[in-house]
């Protein structure tokens, strides 16, 4: 049974479940999703699951194990950005289900109930939240974001009910993290990292925190040809310095992302000199000090700046999101695994957030990713090869039957 | 008599012939022209003028000499942008009628004649065109623009029929340069030179050339959390580069000015790395080898930046325009007439174009410029003060009488 090539089919059978655009796009809650909902269960049911949806949308797959042993998780989401790939997200899905069809294809028991996740909304593009369904299971949902709306005005409240999920009954999915012995997501890279490796695996180290700050830099506008250059108060050159310094100042320091990605300028003509700028600096990191700190020294650097060009400074940070480390044993499990293939997987950081960054608030988590094609992700070109799934696979079953021999967690290693 | 307080009436008077918004806003060939033609006819008379308007909009008062000498053109617009100021254009209408007004009143009869042209259109706001009134004298004219049309698609040459003008019969209006002896223009300074020098007036020692160039930078996108720090190439971290360098490289060179004012930004979201950045890099100088000598330097700089970030850089003019030096027989002119009232004048470049830029190809040319307060133009904010106006038309009275004595150059000192 060649596992990669099964897995390659699945994806290109449920890549059809989207609307009629370039790449794959299925949001949640809307007709694509159910016919992926119909694929997937159909994939569970191969792999010997009992099937059923949640409140939440998050379609279930369940192996009991023996009476009272702790169940382990396995979870992906099944929506897409617009014109995304038909790899993000869903892929581990498949990659899950594949994993527990060669253990019973390998009548292999394990001495623990195991649950294949398939997630409604990651992405967060239909409505403006995301991660309903492991906030639901982690106890962590908020249910006033029921009451946001799409573009269309069609309420998350109301997609859900049309969907058949249960919007009161969302709270009530709260699981026991007593009862939870883990989690674990395969997911591509997203990054050039693995493949600048040339590994075909990786197992991921924590889930970046991120910040987001709205900098500007305001000074005064004048006619580019009667203001003589001593004189100005140049926002946009003041903003160039800050840009600059922070990229250089970011390249030094390990697991650390530092992005000025968007930028607004006024009064943005050619024959202006520019009185205001503004601009995102967006900061990722493993460590919340480590973030903390560079932001600490952005600010000092956009203080040096104000004053040597002489225009007004300010930074405020608009979001924060903590960084999630994953567990320490079973990251240990994964690179065992990985190893008995004939493997050898990095540690790498995820740069970009998960499910596993919400079911952290749960019980232990990991994340295992595979290598994808010149790092795209996001895109219809983005590609995962038969051959890393086929080992994304192979590594998720040894990880399981692993975990099984050495006993499993009962969330006493849980670390949050 | 208060010559200031009469030029300050006198621009509160025509500040009413504008629409009805905030500031001044009178375009050319429109009914708040017509009104404005009106109110400068009256000054051209009480200023012992025969007045007529030509051709190409331009409204001309004329004091004939003795026969046979040649005519002195004193000359400004009539024009405003949206939403300008009281002063821009018109104040040299203004202060050139109460110089002749004034020499009158003294009973001076000077030994040459001598024109007073308030020009239709110098903003080019209306029309994507602009100089036609001194074009047509210098005989540079070119008769396709008459067919651009305005935004609610009405032709120049329509607007300008409409209006009383001659559409065919432009090109005709070209002066002789034998019999044309200078041209002096009166005009707010537009920048903050001569009021950080603490003086009313300042000479123009010429007009900037100016270019404009298109800079590309070109990298790779990519998730701002997923790709390392030292795999990027961050197209706006080498634009912030050059931007700062071009700074920091003009600041030491007297009379240019480069300008980076406007930028746009791809994909130009917070958590993007940035693929490409398109900016403009205009470069003012008085010396049009010194402003070419910067575009070169400024490519090496953007090659540099290039090889160091690894990304792709592009650098292409897109318009150019030489500089106008000044006539230095009227520079000195003004100077000895600045100090016969008391005050002392700074040299200075205009950065800013003028109907002198079009006039330089027909005459000998000079410019006389009153301070503003703060450097403002183009906003209803605009200001000049009642005693540096009062100065000016006393300086203007003044250069006339002694260009009067000391003979009158026959545009044998044209340098052009």
């Amino acid at each position: 049974m060649n596992w990669g090539r099964y897995a390659q089919d699945r994806l290109s059978e449920i890549a059809r479940c989207s609307v009629d655009e370039i790449g794959v796009t299925r949001f949640p809650f809307t007709p694509e999703h159910k016919a992926a909902i119909g694929v997937i269960q159909s994939w569970m049911v191969q792999a010997g699951l009992q099937v059923h949806m949640d409140a939440a949308g998050t379609l279930i797959g369940r192996k009991q194990g023996p009476n009272g042993v702790p169940t382990f998780l396995i979870g992906s989401h099944q929506d897409s950005v617009k014109s995304g790939g038909r790899y993000d997200g869903i892929m581990g899905v498949v990659l899950g289900c594949l994993a527990l069809e060669k253990l019973r294809a390998e009548a292999v028991e394990l001495p623990f109930s195991v649950e294949i996740l398939a997630f409604a909304d990651e992405e967060g593009v239909r409505f403006p939240t995301a991660l309903m369904g492991p906030r639901a299971l982690a106890g962590t949902f908020d249910p006033a974001v029921l009451d946001m709306n799409d573009k269309d005005g069609v309420s998350l409240r109301r997609a859900l009910a049309d969907f058949g999920g249960d919007p009161d009954g969302v709270s009530a999915l709260a699981r026991d993290p007593s009862k939870t012995a883990g989690y674990l997501e395969i997911h591509i890279e997203q990054g050039p990292v693995l493949e600048v490796a040339d590994a075909a695996l990786g197992i991921v180290t924590g889930i970046c925190g991120i910040e987001r700050n709205t900098v500007t830099f305001a000074g005064d506008t004048g006619h580019a040809g009667t203001v003589p250059m001593d004189g100005r108060r140049d926002a946009l050159v003041a903003g160039s310095d800050f840009i600059s310094a922070i990229h250089d100042a970011a390249i030094n320091i390990p697991d650390l992302r530092a992005t000025v990605g968007a930028l607004s300028l006024h009064p943005n003509v050619v024959n202006a000199i520019p009185s205001k700028v503004e601009l995102t600096l967006e900061i990722r990191a493993l460590d919340d000090t480590v973030r903390d700190n560079f932001a600490r020294s952005a600010r000092s650097v956009g203080d040096r700046i104000s004053g040597l060009r002489r225009v007004d400074f300010a930074m405020e940070r608009t979001y924060e999101q903590p960084a999630v480390p994953c567990d320490i044993n079973m990251i240990g499990d994964l690179e065992a695994a990985v190893a008995a293939i004939g493997h050898t997987a990095p540690r790498l950081p995820s740069g970009a957030s998960h499910d596993a960054s919400a079911m952290a608030d749960l019980c232990p988590t990991s994340m295992l990713f595979v290598r994808c094609k010149d790092g795209l992700s996001h895109k219809p070109e983005e590609f995962a090869s038969t051959e890393d799934m086929g080992a994304g696979i192979e590594a998720v079953a040894r990880f399981l039957k692993r975990i099984g021999q050495s006993g499993l967690s009962d969330g006493k290693s849980k670390h949050r």
